[in-house]
């Protein structure tokens, strides 16, 4: 992973001139504040940990697992938000843990629980460092330092058991080498979310991650059948059945937990056989509306496809639609389709969603001709190319978005879910929030605000909204002012503050709205209980204050 | 209910001579106890609760609202298990509540538990009252009283979203109630347990229920899309979209939560069209280990049949094929198939499958043929009337177990699930340590245990063993010790102490066991904070000792 930007330098992207074009001459976008080129450039608060705390906790994981560098630090503070490469961009000051710490086994993770609790070190779990929500900048300033606790060395296939479609594997494994290990026997775990190549199972379970082939695989949480779980308190092992009646499903409580509840050691994940055949179709809907209204009978009343998204209108007409076009406009939406045009046009080419099909060459023939079935009886038609252009660009929208802050552009996402019948309202009132909240300032910088429907259940689906507008001197303010818009819009509609980003830092005042006071409450006995000292990931999932009452609900 | 035994009075079984003499023969099952005739002959513990206390708890839900007489005191007291009807066999003496309160709101629930909160009044939350685990005998020994909280008048259809599909109903909602109201306008929970007819919305919520048509329709607990739930700490509203990453999974903190953290007074379920056509067909494999690869088959690889069920040797045999038949001995195993013997064989006749189809007529028509061919390649064959005679008899077995207790039999079942690669393990292991058990004691009394395959997923499965021999003396003390080898061995073995018939007070040691003393203090803090005073359903699903560690691990 680069440290000032996503993923892999040499995969860079670059920004087409007719985007470029198009984003000075729509949104007004000026030149933008580049990254810089060496880690000497960013400005690191200074660590704080006592040396001979950091000598101790050294000495559990050996010479191998520790690491206090710059460039280790660094790499270990912060996630890949826009805020965050924001702040990057303005060289720091970046509030990095003290030290990296990679334990080898179960056993260390524990050893390091519990000198920390003694200590009142904070510790912070790190996989792959892509949260979105700010999940591995913790509120430390009451502690005594920060440790990362970097989870890459537990990385095996630890056992497969084929009878029952499980693999036992460790939480540091990043997303390809999961599916490495597993295609070694022929199976996949059919977890595809953006984040892939870089996040790893631990922060897929911790976050309830959900993938971009949901739709047929099930979400990661849908997929996790058993853990193991260090706690200050001790180790939990979950999980003994598919499914139980004995008493609250725990394994839900750990999931989601992002961290801060204890550290996932060992995950028993559902497998599937690795898919012969896979294939990704476009299909143009007259409107948003018509393709809410299909995506909603084939997730109602299948068959399901296993890829299934939706762009509305805006979105749609910013798409690309032939491959090799992936890095224009459309590749910063993640979006779910394509059309015909590659800019903004006059009149919206409709709405395109992206079907995909995976498994036995027979079963996705005949579910690929049933779908068609349904699509074409709500008036879509095929758009040639849109699923392959889709499916070439699926990991590719973050690489753009580099280049767009290059660009000066102020580019981000977010995203929430809620029931069907209150779908379309949700979807408005988060674009005129966010586009109202963006105006509603000096200079108004006006935004175009892209969704796509990401994923389907019978009952309701997500809602992913991509924002482009031209950056302010302080872009980081500047986007707090819109997301807040939006976790308003959000909350007072009574959906849900995030569908598959998690709560991190960023969400904790709209995720206190949405489970209440109660909620919060029992979150933070539950906390007490395994986390006594309260040294995982404060500030994240909980707030560190002890009193919610003083806390306000406004953007932060 | 009957209040002396299950169900409708005029639905009662009799018992087939065959039958008897089986009994008699095989087991050496001599004359039971027979129920009483009349409640006066049942010895009820006196009310202890302040009569002061009584008259403020009866102001709040009016007179209507309010039962203290020795029937209602009756009818709340204990479950459905065999050793509940025992205890009523034996005349006595039944703990029973002191006061039965049926609050219609939510409000006049919260005021009920903020009022016996504050009087230190143990609440059980009843709603079926058809808990085969004890689940509504709490240990209240250390409160003034207890109340018992019919949700009876809580059974309203609030609300019907039909574009999400979803139906906001009352928790008090016996089973057939909430499917004439959602089939009048045309849509089913699809949610068949045993105790369909008596259960409540609410119960299977709180113990997390399966239904005979999970394969097809899903557990209760992934039907709740949202509820609102009254504790003592105040209300939690949960469930804004389908799935979210908003932390853990709230919803399942409650669902098993076996009225010991609050209690549900409305859930948000998702409904689904009611089926034009209902097939249910019976197929015969060589043996069970066949008919469970061919289960495990369909639960991977699909396609899913909505019921799907499978006898091993020994059920079969003991199972009637025709329609009519179902009060014989195999109506007693709520066994999932049907064989040509009527009574035990030298020869098995193998093991018999029951595959259901629920659906639109031509989904139905395609989805029978493919997995017929499926279950062919398994070897098996159809058994005409097999799927007639289940289906005829799904709800008759609590009916039959009345009339072999009046025979002198001991009757009970127990269940568990686990992964496919320790299933037939799982399943002799239990045989055997019931088996034992009854054996090793004087005299001993050698069982018939039967089993089926009750509930699959990809990556596993559920056993619910029916377990008969002669009574001896004291019959409750005698089942608790095969109850006791059995969840030992369950225990031994890594799978779940329960399905889906809940932790109650009869599960425990194993489920501390099960989730370890960090799992259980986990619950405690969660408990601690929804309910401070301890007044929920104290001893159900979690001791009201204080301290784990004295508990031993042993029968009860």
């Amino acid at each position: 992973m680069s440290w000032r930007g996503w993923g892999d330098p040499a995969q860079a992207a670059g920004l087409p001139e007719s985007l470029h074009r198009l984003l000075r001459d729509a949104l007004g976008v000026g030149e933008g504040r580049r990254a810089p080129e060496s880690i000497s450039q960013i400005q690191l608060v200074p660590t704080r940990l006592d040396r001979r705390i950091a000598l101790e906790l050294a000495g559990i994981v050996g010479a191998d697992g520790v690491r206090g560098d710059d460039e280790a630090r660094l790499r270990h503070a912060i996630g890949r938000s826009t805020p965050d490469l924001l702040a990057l961009r303005a060289g720091g000051p970046i509030v990095a843990p003290d030290l990296v710490l990679a334990p080898d086994s179960h056993d260390q993770v524990m050893t390091v629980l519990e000198r920390c609790s003694a200590r009142r070190v904070a510790v912070v779990p790190f996989g792959g460092g892509t949260s979105v929500v700010g999940g591995v900048a913790p509120d430390a300033a009451a502690y005594g330092g920060v440790v990362a606790l970097d989870l890459g060395r537990l990385a095996a296939l630890e056992q497969f058991d084929e009878e029952s479609r499980l693999a036992t594997l460790g939480p540091g494994l990043r997303g390809p080498e999961a599916e490495r290990l597993l295609a070694d026997r022929g199976y996949t775990l059919g977890h595809f979310p953006q984040s892939f190549e870089y996040a790893t199972l631990g922060g897929f379970a911790a976050t309830r991650s959900s993938g971009q082939a949901s739709a047929g695989y099930g979400r990661f949480d849908e997929l996790v059948m058993a853990m193991r779980v260090a706690t200050p308190a001790g180790t939990l092992e979950l999980g003994r059945a598919p499914k139980s009646a004995a008493g609250p499903d725990l394994r839900q409580l750990i999931l989601g937990s992002e961290g801060a509840f204890g550290v996932i050691t060992s995950l028993t994940m559902a497998v599937r056989p690795a898919p012969a055949v896979r294939v990704y179709d476009g299909w143009r809907f007259a409107s948003f509306s018509d393709g809410v209204r299909a995506l909603r009978t084939l997730a109602q009343d299948g068959p399901r496809p296993t890829v299934l998204r939706l762009s509305d209108e805006v979105e749609t007409a910013l798409t690309p639609s032939r491959p090799g076009e992936v890095d224009g406009a459309g590749g910063a939406t993640g979006g779910a389709g394509a059309s015909g045009a590659t800019g903004a046009s006059a009149t919206p080419p409709g709405s395109v969603a992206i079907v995909g099909f995976e498994g036995d060459a027979e079963v996705v023939a005949q579910r690929r001709a049933q779908v068609a079935t349904v699509l074409a009886g709500h008036g879509a038609e095929p758009v040639p190319g849109a699923g392959e252009s889709w499916s070439e660009g699926r990991y590719r929208a973050p690489y753009l978005r580099d280049a767009l802050l290059d660009a000066g552009a102020l580019v981000e996402t977010l995203e929430t879910a809620c029931f069907w019948s209150s779908l379309h309202q949700l979807h408005a009132a988060v674009c005129t929030a966010v586009r109202d909240a963006l105006i509603d300032q000096a200079p108004p910088t006006p935004p175009v605000v892209l969704c796509h429907v990401s994923h389907v259940y019978p009952a309701g689906a997500s809602l992913y909204f991509t924002v482009a507008a031209a950056q302010l001197p302080d872009p980081i303010a500047q986007w707090r002012r819109a997301k807040a818009a939006a976790g308003d819009a959000i909350a007072a509609l009574g959906a849900t503050i995030t569908h598959h980003h998690g709560v991190g830092t960023d969400h904790l005042p709209w995720y206190e709205r949405e489970i209440g006071e109660l909620g919060i409450a029992t979150l933070r006995a539950v906390k007490r209980t395994l986390d006594p000292a309260g040294i995982l990931n404060p500030g994240v999932l909980l707030s560190v204050e002890s009193n919610v009452h003083n806390r306000s609900g406004g953007p932060r």
